[in-house]
Order: structure tokens, then sequence, then C-alpha cells
């Protein structure tokens, strides 16, 4: 498998955690989302992914785009060790969890999303930073709420291994800090992705750790 | 089942369409985002659904959120008829159209956020309106190339019978007509379109069709 990534890319790194934890080699093809003005609108780049986003999984010759999509994809053909629980509603509540992560923070704190706050709208760098803020820590304390609530989390967002919760999880909170966001509000978040932090496929997984890191 | 909506939600009115298709029965409890400074932030309501936002969908006991994870539960518990093709590449295309729409469109164009646009960064009606128009229309382009690169499109998005990337696509080309974008150079996507809106599961979950329509 062939993954297209960007080592600072919250999405990509959701991707990087499945492959790993599932224990599937993959070549690293690095996208730079800046240089040259950025690598991902490149004619051959968007012929692959026409959304001109990372992640781009390519796999037997098929290319599969968007984060959530290719971990479904390789929780079915690749059932073990899963990333799913067993039962449909706990299964639903691991969806939600990833799902408000991948369409209600993400999408607001995106490269694409915060270049137009800068040179469309013409924000300052305080107002484009108290945005990003805003959706990411709003959406932290919900996330803490939803999980608190499903009376479902143990070790990790649901019982005792990691799912596809602590998959979209942690490159989160990875984001969140480096925006300034508080882990204050949101102690059960930041214990689940301590203890999945001492986990090899998500150290691997870390942005520092990639061919692509930057300082 | 009851579902939560509001009749002009994109993301109930895709869980509508999914209810119907396959057959199965609802009470349906209007939310109204805008009255009494949103009914969605209401406490019994947050309690059941702490992101606050609209769809909820309660089976048997189980509370579920996030449109795309109600979806896939629904195909879970229910699989016939299906919504998600047979063979795993085609799904996660499948599920890849739906998350272009959940996670790079709808997050740009709802409620909350054009509302920040309006009451935090005191931004213009015309600068808000292109806002919204820029990221649906942007969307809609990139759907039609990932539609027609695809190699899967029918009659629907993939192959001759309906699946989630159709029930995701109806409700945000409705948005879009409503934001004044232009289906001129997504052809593709609007014969779809009319098609689905043939088949009454897409008819019945229409905005206007709902027991809180208004005009």
């Amino acid at each position: 498998m062939k993954l297209y990534s960007y080592f600072r890319s919250s999405a990509s790194y959701r991707v990087r955690i499945a492959l790993n934890y599932k224990n599937l080699p993959y070549d690293y093809c690095a996208v730079h989302l800046l240089k040259e003005g950025g690598q991902q609108k490149q004619a051959d780049y968007v012929a692959l992914n026409p959304n001109a986003v990372v992640p781009t999984l390519v796999d037997d010759g098929h290319v599969l785009t968007q984060s959530l999509a290719i971990c479904e994809y390789l929780e079915e053909t690749h059932p073990e060790p899963p990333l799913l629980p067993a039962h449909a509603a706990d299964r639903a509540y691991v969806r939600a969890i990833a799902q408000t992560i991948a369409c209600e923070m993400q999408p607001l704190q995106n490269l694409r999303v915060t270049q137009y706050l800068k040179n469309v709208l013409h924000l300052d760098d305080e107002t484009r930073n108290a945005w990003t803020r805003h959706w990411v820590q709003n959406g932290l304390v919900i996330l803490e709420r939803m999980v608190l609530e499903s009376g479902r989390a143990g070790r990790f967002c649901c019982g005792d291994t990691p799912t596809l919760a602590d998959v979209f999880l942690v490159p989160q909170l990875v984001s969140a800090a480096r925006f300034g966001c508080s882990t204050d509000p949101t102690p059960t978040l930041a214990r689940i992705a301590e203890r999945c932090n001492n986990l090899p496929a998500f150290v691997r997984a870390a942005p520092a750790q990639q061919p692509d890191a930057e300082p």
C-alpha cells in the first residue's frame, strides 16, 4: 500500500495509526501542503485525489480518499485486530465520536479554511487563532461529555481496547495543543490519549516520527 | 424509532431518506433551530445530544448521533434494501462521497458557523453569502469530478441503485440551490439528483414534506 501523507495533517495521522494498529506495511509518499504553493494542488496529485487534500491510500490499484472511508475500508479488508466494537449501537457511538472530530472540528481548523480567513477575509492573526481555538476547544468539551455520558469508556473511548474513536481523538488533541487549547476541561480525553500514546501504533504515527517531519 | 429533526437541516434530511428507503417507520420530533434561541440548545435536548445539533435517532433505548453514524447503524441493523455496495473499494468510494459532503461542505455552511461569521466576526450579508457559496460550489465541482473519474456512476453515484452517496448528495444539492449555487458545472450530479427525486423515499424526506415545514 502507498499512503500520500503530510506529517502534520491530522487526517493523514488517523490513517497512519490505523495502518500501524493493523500491522499493515506501507510506502510513505510525502505531499508538502505548503511548499511550491501546495504540492497537493499539482496536476498529478489532483488526478489521484480531486479534492486536493491528504491522505490518499492506494491499495492494489484502488485509490481511496477521505480518512474515515479509508479506515472503514481497512477494517473491512483487514478485520483483525478490530478498530470497531462488535455491537451496532457501540459502533454507532464510536463512529459518532470520529465524525464529531471529522465533521465539526477539523474542517474549521484546516489549511484551506484558515487560508480563506487570511487571504480573502483579511483577518489578523489574533482573530484567526481565536476562530480555530473556539471550534477546537468547544469540540473537545462536547467530546468529553459524549464519552462520559455514553457509559462506554474504559481505558479507551469504548471499552479497554482502542477503536476508531481513539484513532481520531489523538491527532485532534495534538492539533489542539498546537493551537493553544487547554486540556483542563477534558481530563477524560487527556487520560485516554496518554494511554494511546504508550502504544507503538500511535507512537510511530506521530507527526515527529514521519520521514517528512520538520522541527 | 424517534427522529429529532429540523425540516431544513440537511443532516436530518439524509437520515430521513435512509429511514424511508429502508421502509422504517419513525416518530418525527421537531427541533426548531431558530425559535427560542434554538431549541437544540435546551437542557433536555443537550442531555440527549451533547453536540446540540440535529439529527438524533432513538432506537430501542439507544441514542444515536451524527448522520453518517446513524446511516451506518441503519445499514447494519436493517441491511435490506442496502445503501452500501457489496465490495470494499466501492463502499470506500461511496463513503468518500458522503464524507466529502459531511466533512468539507456542510460544516462550513451550517448555522453555528454562519452565526459566528455574523455575530463574532461581524461580516456583512454579502461576505457571508460569498463564504457559503465558495465552499459549496467548490465542493460540488470536486464531487462531479469524483463521480465521473470513479467510473462507477450509473443511474446513481455508484451503479444503478441508490447508496449513501446519493442519500448525502440530494440534501446538499437542495442547500446549494438555496444558497444560489449553479448546477451548470455539475450536470452529472444534477441528473443523478433528478432520478433520486423521482423515488418516494427521497420525495417524502424533502424539507417541504415535513410536519415542521415553513414556507
